[in-house]
This record gives C-alpha cells, structure tokens and sequence, in this order.
C-alpha cells in the first residue's frame, strides 16, 4: 500500500509522527491486548503500515509483546509517563499523606489533576473491601461525573466553566448530572462549601467526595477525593479529608496552610 | 534542513517515527523540563524537525508546555503508561499489602519487574522520615545494583544471568558489586536464602532488602523491597516483607503461597 492510497482511506493527511501516535492511541482500559489486524482497525492504517510501525515501536520500549503473541504498551512509556512534572511533584508530596488517610478511613483515595474537560487519577490507593471504584493510576473520567472533577471545575475560570457547561455532558448512570443548570447550582456550592460530592455518578452505590489541593500563591492545583458507599455519609470522611488536603497544601507551599498545622499533621 | 542533511549528521537514518520517539527519549529523571534547543540538541535532530515533530507530540498530548515554556511529558503519557499490563496488574493486587507493609515498617518500599538488564519500579511507596531513596514509580535501576534486582537476576535463567555477568556493571558507589566472580557468589546466596539485599550500593546509608512476588505456575514475575537506614538490620524487616511477598503471590494466584494462609493476612 503506498501513501497516498493510505492517505485516500482517512478524511485529513496523517504524518508518520502522528500515525506512530495513532497506534499508541489504540490501547486503552479496555484494550490492553491487541493483535496487529486489532491495532490496524482501530488505527484506521493499513496492516503493511500498521506491522512496520509497530515494529519500530516495540524496538524503541514504547510497545511489547504478550506472551500470547499480542501488543501492549511497554515498560519504556510507563517509565516515561512517570515523568509527567505535575502529576511527578504532586504524588511526591501526596502520597505519604494520601496512605495516612486511606488507612485513617479503610476508603479508596485519590488524587486528580485537570487535563482538558477530563480529570485524571496521578494517584491512586485502593483498600481491600472498599467501595469498588473503576479509576486508577491514570484513569480519566470527565469533570462533572466525579468528585474531585466538581471541585476542579468550580475553581476553574469562568470562561472555562461556561465552555464545559456548553459542551454534551456525559451521561453515565441515571444520577449523573446532565443538565447544565443543576450543574452551574451544584458548582455554586462547591465553590461555598469547598466540597464536592457525587452520588453513584460513574457506578452504582459509590459517593465520591472531593477536596482541592492548593500550591503556591494558593492556586488550586489538583484535588484529592475519598470514595465511600453510597450509604456512608460523607461528614464521617470529610474531617480526615480536609486535614490530608491541608497537610498536602502545605508540602507544595500554600501560603493559607502554612500558619496553622492541621490537626492531621 | 532537508531529510539528506539530517540523515548525513547520524550514523543511521532515522524513520520519522523513530525521530519522534528519540524526542520522548530526550526526557528522563534529569531532564524533566527541556527548551526546544535543548531538545534539538539531546536528540541530534535539526531545530526545524524538533519544532515541526514537538507541534505534533503536543497536539496529540504526548507532551505539554510548562508555565516557563519548556516542554515535558504530556498526562497522555502519564495515562498511556498506566495500561502497562505487567505493571497494571501487580500493582492491582499488590497496593493494598505494600500500605501494610509501609505501615507496618515505616520505611519505603518497592514493587519492581525486570526490563532487560533494568529493574524498573511499576511502584514505589515513600515513607516521611524513612530512607532517602532515588528510586520512585517508573525508576530505572541496572539489576546488580538494587535488593529487587538481585532477586530477579539471581532467579532469571542461567543465559540471562551469564549476559549481565559479563556486561559491564556499573558502579554507583565504592559498595556497587561490580565484580562478577563477587556477583556470581552473591546471586547463589539470593537463590538459597530468597533474599537480595544490597548496602550503600547507590547511595549511602541505604539498604536495599529484596524478596520474590510469584505467579501462576509459581513463576517469579517480581520482587518488593524495603529500603532502610544502613545502621538498621535487615533482620528487623525480613519477616514483614516476607509475609507481604506471599499475601501478593497468593493473590496473583501463586500455587506455593495459597496453601498456608500467610502471617500478615
């Protein structure tokens, strides 16, 4: 297959650079495994394309190979994505804290940044018999279905806000909220009470709650959250969740949690 | 710059997708943050191939512009890296029991699998207060040098033991084993007693301790340590690491850890 009969079969011209990329893209959670006719599918590239690139990927690390013979991201990308300087910087000061709070509340724990209208887990810890939740260390879900998305959002600027609110909210279970109105007054009182609380929003009999973390000049820079039943109240977390804010706050050197320590600290 | 031109200043001609994985290469635990020359200069690509190939790597995520300007890794790689399966998977089952085993020992520890001549940690828990350590999620370390990677040499087929044997192995400290006769020697002794353990072999004051994690088949597919103070005896660690090493075997489905319930569970 020549270029331009590759070219012929998309809507706009891919370089190589991007096609590489594009079979990168083929892997997600669902997707971990694919052969090389999946990835040539999904990528939309032909297989002759699709077998020399990834070839050239897995010579590189950033693709391996299964022992069933399928395609996989490589050890080279996790390492690579460990690099990430905010995600890097926050877990570094995070994670300390984040263990003292999953153990204080025997609840899976979080920790989110903003990546586009997405939220996305830089860490997370997961206690035995907690609440199932489907986020994970890189997990990405929008920010209107979770609790530290709401609290990420509320915070953001308002052009930013209103863009999001424009945009199609996706809708997960019969709880998430999909109306840009709800929203707007839902966000009001993250903004009052600094909390942000969903409601089996993603699953079923799951409550996430969502604190923001602050940096220097206080500028919120990413949000921790707890994960209880549906059934528990969030007031039995939230104390434990604030001081692990304020305790993470000030490891990244927001002046407002600097003058009084946390009663976590 | 024409492809000619930059094909004649390197030994071998670079495929563009090859050109846009050297620019990724560009970054590591140093080099977290790079200007576009920088970037030019650390791949060996022209200014106008680095501007043309970064435009695309940050359209597509791959990298991200920092408030200074610079470029780094993008939270798509963050994301990407996370669907590693080999990583994905023992990290899944073994979070839960390294929080114990922080907790238990309040010292930092470690979950490795074996890349080539590397151990690269797939996570890495940090105690406040416990051992400085270099190492954290997605750090590089050569075998010979690391608790984890001690054990997985020392248990690795007998080719692959002998290939690193006569590689050479780098010295970090004046306490790196870089003799191989020492090496071999010491690689018998993990085999015997199941445990790796490595002094001031990267930085000082630093002891490495290093068990196996087994799988399906009793197959060894990673090792855990703990990093203590050199001052401490690894004694003080070993039956706590080891009780955390089954608990994760028997969840991975290991056949020799499910018999006997493991102390620490």
């Amino acid at each position: 297959m020549t270029i331009s009969q590759i070219h012929a079969s998309e809507v706009k011209p891919m370089t190589a650079a991007q096609r590489a990329l594009a079979i990168l893209g083929c892997f997600d959670q669902d997707h971990l495994l694919l052969t090389l006719s999946e990835i040539s599918r999904r990528s939309g590239l032909s297989l002759s394309t699709t077998h020399r690139l990834v070839g050239e990927l897995r010579e590189w690390g950033a693709l391996e190979r299964a022992q069933d013979g399928r395609y996989a991201i490589g050890m080279r990308i996790l390492e690579l994505g460990s690099l990430e300087p905010q995600g890097m910087r926050l877990r570094d000061v995070a994670l300390p804290f984040l263990g003292d709070l999953q153990a204080a509340t025997n609840a899976n724990v979080h920790l989110s940044v903003r990546d586009g209208h997405d939220v996305v887990y830089v860490d997370s810890l997961r206690a035995r018999g907690g609440a199932t939740v489907l986020s994970r260390l890189g997990g990405r879900w929008p920010l209107h279905a979770t609790g530290t998305g709401l609290v990420l959002l509320a915070f953001a600027p308002v052009e930013f806000r209103e863009e999001v609110l424009a945009s199609p909210l996706k809708r997960f279970t019969a709880d998430t909220i999909t109306d840009p109105d709800e929203l707007r007054r839902v966000l009001a009182d993250v903004r009052r009470t600094g909390v942000g609380i969903v409601q089996d929003s993603i699953t079923s009999d799951c409550t996430s709650v969502g604190v923001p973390v602050r940096g220097a000049r206080d500028r919120i820079v990413g949000a921790i959250a707890v994960t209880i039943s549906a059934k528990s109240s969030p007031h039995t977390v939230l104390p434990a969740l604030s001081a692990t804010a304020r305790a993470i706050s000030r490891g990244l050197g927001a002046p407002s949690a600097i003058g009084r320590p946390s009663t976590a600290a």
